[in-house]
């Protein structure tokens, strides 16, 4: 087993990653404080992992909530359910919650935890490879809005994060393509030698190597740990995870979260920050390549879906969290493993970046 | 003007007191960071001082969103029409909420500050006795669900609260009850020279006398700002607060929210409180004498509802945020002026509380 701290004062918290964690009977009870959890799952994933997350939390009285899977149900109406159920089974203060499953499951979970009478505890069970590298660690949570990707949400750090790698064996092929598109985000943002590693182990990554997978998923978690403990509510350099995002989301948002996975929006979207970049003379046409090639290696699309609009990106965008007076922050690449947050580029670049290079299908 | 500070670090700030402050032109200004506003109001508060809030924020970009008035109307649904309106009209992280009006508008506000975009900056502009004295101070915001009072929420405070104590002359005699409930909770949970005070000045206040309310408001607001400053989260003595509240959000609640105001309410639950503090001889028969003479001075009901049952109301109690390990914690009285929180009472005695001293209707 391999351990991340997230060092954050009194809300730090471990990330355990290794396989066959959730069999291990009673490993998570040290990080429930009260006497009752209940677990938060979807449908896709509960008939597989459900008892074994029971197992995890012997000791303590586990019940469980089943919710509809994908992110369009990603809303106030799904989060509503969480509430409904926590009244009904009347649970109190000293509750914690646990989310099992992937991006859609943590997010909304989480904030429920940080809304259920103001806050209780809860902790992550990523059960898909984007969840287990970047979602669930960090504390942000949310649910979509029909005019935007997480608009409505809160900061709420789990009391623990468990990665178990097992589980990225029933993972569909798609899932695990999106899942490496944060893993690539990692290198781009903040280690080129990272990025390096992953040129090299791509092939691996694909097939499911669990020694490298563990060895992915560490370094991901270590880099992420670092940018939000040094920045935990987005003040400053934790914007920079958001590389990719806020094209992604416009195109998510365009497909009305029921066409690419966030994975594959967010592919496309540091193509299109990385394209930006290189436009605006930021970014030497080597890396623009080695990025690309990446891309391509991991099986995700290099540029906005045909279906899309410019025009309906460039709306979406500005409807986008991160905008400051009018203009959208974005992040932009110098070179490979050294990215910037800013507002200082030609809306005439970002225009021609949303017009070319659609992409007409989903990744094979 | 009298000005109370709310000292946390950096999260803190100002409660502004006095007559005609709304129509200060652009007095507001200084406590919007960004520069938009969009004042959130009901229908009833709205056509009175809706104009004079604009005038407040001159300087700024200012929009308004008009919401139905009452209780029932603290809820999901509510909430989601305040957020419908932020990204329909695509405000940004740097907007201000304001909340004009009661405890219901200022809690829904505040909850929607606290999650849009993860948080933005929210003011309070009370303008009922209870939300000056109680309610929009200490950052507690949230919606009801039909299971229970505040069950969904978040601790968000705001950067500035601005009591026009010019607000109350239009206030509805009932309104005006319900909020001395609030005020006279602070003099026994607090303050033993401020309850008599109240006893001194009850019928000043009963009829709106400027400057003794604008005492009483200051007195209160200082009481409340120095327990959210020493307890900001309601890890211990913020708890006092909640005196009689535990009660009275079972009426509340039994009655669906559109029965009794909640300081009616309240006023009920702490009559309800000194009588189980009475009956386990902790407290002692002249207070508890006082306390029924001063609730019945301020016209304010004694007991529950006779429409609803014993059994209603303990069932309701069980559901409430407070309850540990089953047991709901209460607040009881030592004398006037000296609270205690407790789980340490036999339940036969609360029991016998639920089912005597029933008020058969409203007060006059």
């Amino acid at each position: 087993m391999r351990q991340v701290d997230v060092e954050l004062g009194a809300r730090s918290y471990p990330i355990l990653i290794g396989e066959g964690l959730l069999s291990r009977a009673g490993c998570l009870a040290p990080y429930v404080a009260g006497e009752r959890v209940l677990i938060v799952s979807n449908d896709r994933v509960a008939p597989l992992y459900l008892e074994q997350a029971l197992t995890a939390f012997a000791g303590k009285a586990t019940a469980s909530l089943v919710l509809p899977d994908g992110e369009s149900h990603k809303n106030l109406d799904t989060l509503s359910r969480i509430f409904d159920a926590l009244i009904q089974g009347r649970y109190d203060r000293g509750t914690t919650l646990a989310a099992l499953g992937g991006g859609v499951i943590g997010d909304l979970t989480g904030f429920a935890a940080a809304a259920y009478q103001r806050g209780i505890d809860f902790v992550q069970l990523p059960t898909t490879l984007l969840a287990q590298v970047d979602s669930s660690v960090g504390g942000k949570t949310g649910v979509n809005h029909p005019g935007g990707k997480n608009l409505i949400g809160a900061f709420h750090q789990p009391r623990c994060v468990l990665a178990d790698t097992r589980t990225l064996a029933t993972l569909p092929e798609r899932e695990l393509r999106a899942g490496l598109a944060e893993v690539i985000k990692y290198g781009l943002i903040a280690d080129g030698d990272f990025f390096a590693w992953l040129e090299t182990n791509m092939p691996a990554l694909r097939s499911r190597s669990p020694e490298v997978l563990e060895a992915a998923i560490e370094r991901c978690c270590q880099l992420k740990a670092s940018i939000v403990a040094a920045d935990e509510r987005e003040q400053g350099m934790r914007a920079l995870l958001n590389f990719g995002h806020t094209f992604g989301h416009a195109i998510e948002a365009a497909q009305h979260y029921r066409g690419w996975l966030h994975g594959e929006a967010v592919g496309a979207g540091m193509a299109m920050a990385a394209r930006l970049s290189l436009r605006m003379g930021r970014l030497a046409e080597v890396d623009y390549r080695r990025i690309l090639g990446m891309l391509a290696a991991a099986g995700l699309p290099q540029g906005a879906p045909v279906e899309v609009a410019a025009a309906e990106l460039r709306q979406r965008m500005a409807s986008d969290k991160k905008v400051e007076r009018g203009q959208v922050r974005l992040v932009l690449l110098n070179r490979i493993g050294d990215a910037e947050v800013t507002l200082d580029y030609p809306q005439g670049k970002l225009d021609e970046v949303l017009r070319v290079d659609r992409v007409a299908t989903l990744p094979a």
